[in-house]
């Protein structure tokens, strides 16, 4: 069980987070390498307001970081790099393979994840704006056409690279998730497959539910009277 | 010279683009990490309408892809890393500066470019719809606030992790490039100095020149006529 108080590893997380973002804050993505990995990590809880020194750990303010001794990175892309290249379940270690699933990391944080966001942020935080009403069928359609370029890469292949599993098929799964609100996934059956395929996996389960538990042991009681004043 | 036409390693780039792109276009990632590490390298020029085989490449259709033999890498952030594994004045070989050199390169791609792009589509592709008349002052805000978090980080630093140029600075630099049309990161002295810093190098000059003496090689002659009915 890699939730370990005593391991080496730490990450960062919320105590809490509200329901739009349970199951896909970023921590997910370093606790699932993790798993993957087979290694023991312990959790460093923080409140959504953190502290001003965390800019020190985390100059974008925001989770996790990973601490392994005098290793201390920020960026989860990076951080499931460095957990990749401990275990050739996750990395494989030679060329031509290694960089290959290198690369697919930073597709899917760079040409793919900004689209998708930029929906997401139209959808939930900006949703009565009139400038996002405008916005959203060509944001929309971009979120598509990135999707597509996935799909027909993927092919019938089980992962990006073929049959074998590595960091990059990791984050570009965490990355569909953030469409979780659309049926933009569901509508392309061979990239819903692929969702479900790395959904279905045992280290993210175990993933999942240990960010999911925390948020349920640290439930607000209730909501603070007049919060909206 | 690092552009050799019998060189080892071949990356992609665009025969020619119109001015708002001349030298933000990313193979400059490539070459300038190629010219940082002294390796030769050799161009396959592209139209802009890329043929369909290309997405064999490059899913997403974008430039630069890098071949090295049996290496084949797209995305400019793993190209950069590639290259940077090759040379320690640009990727330290232990840890933990190593790790938090790539780190830098997923802060640059994901933390901070994606605000910076949307700002640039919304200023110049899309000047003239409402919704970007109306968003425009929201997305520089959120702009500004990433370039306040590189800032306060970088301090009175030289690079990003102190006095070592890393791969990390060198995403950083081209990405605060796309910002050139305004006046965002002058305002920020520490962060204008810092831009000029990476500019000034002269393997960045080297990489500048070579992709803008490419688009003047291949100027369109003139425009059609009747190009726009």
């Amino acid at each position: 069980m890699p939730v370990n108080p005593n391991a080496a590893i730490e990450i960062t997380a919320f105590r809490w987070v509200p329901d739009f973002a349970q199951g896909v804050v970023r921590d997910l993505r370093a606790r699932w390498a993790l798993e993957e990995a087979g290694l023991d990590y312990r959790v460093r809880l923080l409140d959504q307001q953190r502290p001003p020194e965390y800019l020190k750990e985390q100059p974008f303010d925001q989770v996790p970081i990973l601490r392994d001794g005098e290793v201390q990175i920020f960026e989860s892309g990076a951080i499931v790099q460095y957990v990749g290249e401990k275990s050739e379940h996750l990395l494989p270690a030679t060329e031509p393979d290694r960089i290959r699933a290198i690369g697919w990391t930073y597709a899917a944080l760079n040409s793919v994840e900004p689209a998708i966001l930029n929906l997401l942020l139209i959808d939930i935080f900006y949703a009565g704006e009139e400038w996002a009403k405008l916005r959203r069928p060509g944001a929309a359609d971009f979120v598509k056409q990135k999707l597509k370029r996935v799909s027909d890469w993927l092919g019938d292949k089980s992962w990006l690279e073929s049959d074998r599993f590595t960091i990059g098929d990791l984050l570009m799964v965490t990355v569909l998730r953030f469409l979780r609100h659309t049926d933009f996934v569901a509508e392309i059956p061979n990239l819903a497959a692929y969702l479900k395929r790395g959904e279905a996996r045992p280290a993210f389960q175990r993933a999942l539910s240990d960010q999911l538990a925390t948020y349920r042991e640290n439930e607000p009681q209730q909501e603070p009277e007049g919060a909206a004043a």
